[in-house]
């Protein structure tokens, strides 16, 4: 198995400019020195909490302070962004790293972040899908294409630099209903899942995604599902229920923030886990929680499902460091060749 | 008198996907262990010839890689940017280089560009100019902004991270005609003077940009015009023909390129240098060219206009060794204290 990281700057009540930028680069850089294999960052406009817009600028700079681990978007969110301008930041992230850049792509689903770029939130699904396919072909193609569709039109482009992996960076999504999991799958995309789906749910999302790879005839690998976990370690069987504790009010805030500006008919449509017993039951059913023995436990579930890479989102650096000791090494350790 | 590099990365025949900017980005460490005192990058699309066209996330990378010199953009052809994005990137790197970041804005002049970008080049100027208002308000404002113009609409944005100078990094313009220059100056940016005008136009610029900032009760700084030239260094008189032919090398390509794809009516409004003794005159009327002793006669001139900042364009890394060791030392003793 191997293990990453996810998420992305933040503020921890007033700082001056960057200082949790500055705070989530050592963490990246920590984690490169640990033994972790990636780190995968958010992207969010406009919410006043020192977030991170600019991902793959960001990356870039990372690229330059690391040398091994993979570099990921987990996602770019299409609609709000110029595809061909994307695509070419990608592929300079890629070769400023060296091929190490993993490009997530996906639709957003904050209400406020569409509302700020003044882009119908319905719109969001087709315009997602018209970028990739110009990405996508602009990527496959030796020479120039031209491109005339229902949001943009381009004549006669030729996306440069090259990306250095060949013929592209692997491209992910993340989905979570067995039909966008099927679509994934079809089109070829690695598979993001989510942070609070049950290990039942999430072995179920999995096996959906392998079953329609078989279907359409395409390669599988056990690298190409990622699965996204809170990381809450106990130093002992006492320390378990502050663990617990933490967990609950990070799925409390995803909730809130999920939920934020959105006008009453879309916040109706999904359950967004905002209750205190709803958001502990949901951590004590999908996180890496517990002793490190109970932590190893609980990958083993999802190794079980053939998900060999997860990543911890926003891990506290001292679990990051505790697991990296404790937990790590019996994968490494299985993954050795016998 | 302070020094600095600009352009960016090239191909030089085929090569693998980064090795211009492998190059480039050795270029630019090289400068600052030189004395050098900014690396200022272009932007450039669909050309086929390994440029730049993600300079924001290239200058992030190059913020990890250094750690005193200015970064630059020379400039972001604001056009084809989504206005709030571009505001976020370069915010992101300003945090990511400690303040470093000095943003050249312009309105963009290759048309196979606008072709491909599907962006009527007729409307560069507008779009530009309302790209620049909102970014300015953006960061002028301490709360969220609304905007509604003719090319962009955004509502209750919030910028984001917000950058490190305060209150935002230093403004820059090229600018060449007189009415260009005064306004330029008008709305307080710094101004960037081209490569190929003579020493006596080039002077007259600079002292129509006083004149305006005088005459509009700005505050001037000699910090605030920077002027880029070619840098032909002759070891000796010897050396000087090859020095010069390999600035009118330089001269009629880049008439070829700003020439290239552009209907006739356009070709025909500007004097483009594509002539073999056009470009040698100007070389010879431009360019810090010659020995040592000849090149500091020349910047001597410069500096006798008020101009304080020289950019050598993409300079061969010989004669940016050579001018650092045999010409550089003049200008910092002068600027020492007495």
């Amino acid at each position: 198995m191997r293990f990453g990281i996810f998420g992305g700057p933040a503020e921890e009540g007033p700082e001056p400019p960057g200082a949790g930028y500055r705070r989530f680069i050592d963490l990246s850089l920590e984690a490169e020195e640990l033994g972790y294999d990636g780190v995968y960052v958010v992207e969010h406009h406009f919410g006043r909490r020192g977030q991170l817009s600019a991902s793959l600028a960001f990356l870039a700079h990372l690229a330059a302070l690391t040398s091994r681990i993979r570099l990921g978007t987990a996602v770019i969110v299409l609609p709000w962004h110029n595809p061909v301008l994307v695509a070419e930041q990608a592929a300079t992230v890629d070769v400023l790293s060296g091929g190490r850049l993993d490009l997530g792509v996906g639709r957003g689903y904050q209400f406020p972040e569409f509302q700020g770029f003044q882009i119908p939130i319905e719109e969001a699904g087709a315009r997602a899908d018209e970028a990739m396919e110009l990405i996508r072909k602009a990527w496959s193609s030796d020479g120039s294409i031209s491109h005339h569709g229902r949001y943009w039109d381009f004549e006669q482009i030729y996306i440069e630099p090259r990306p250095l992996q060949s013929p592209h960076p692997p491209l992910w999504q993340g989905a979570g209903s067995p039909d966008s999991i099927r679509r994934v799958a079809r089109e070829g995309y690695r598979l993001f899942l989510d942070q609070i789906g049950s290990f039942e749910l999430t072995a179920e999302r999995a096996a959906i995604y392998r079953e329609e790879q078989r279907a359409a005839g395409l390669p599988a690998s056990r690298d190409d599902i990622a699965v996204t976990r809170g990381l809450l370690v106990a130093a002992s069987e006492g320390e378990r229920e502050a663990a617990a504790a933490r967990g609950e009010r990070t799925v409390r805030r995803l909730a809130e923030l999920a939920a934020e500006g959105a006008p009453p008919e879309l916040r109706a449509t999904r359950p967004f886990y905002s209750e205190p017993e709803a958001a502990r039951r949901t951590t004590e059913e999908s996180a890496i929680l517990g002793t490190p023995a109970e932590c190893i436990e609980r990958l083993r579930r999802l190794e079980a499902s053939g998900i060999d890479r997860v990543l911890f989102s926003n891990p506290r650096p001292e679990d990051m460091r505790l697991f990296a000791s404790e937990g790590m090494p019996e994968f490494r350790a299985a993954a050795a060749p016998a």
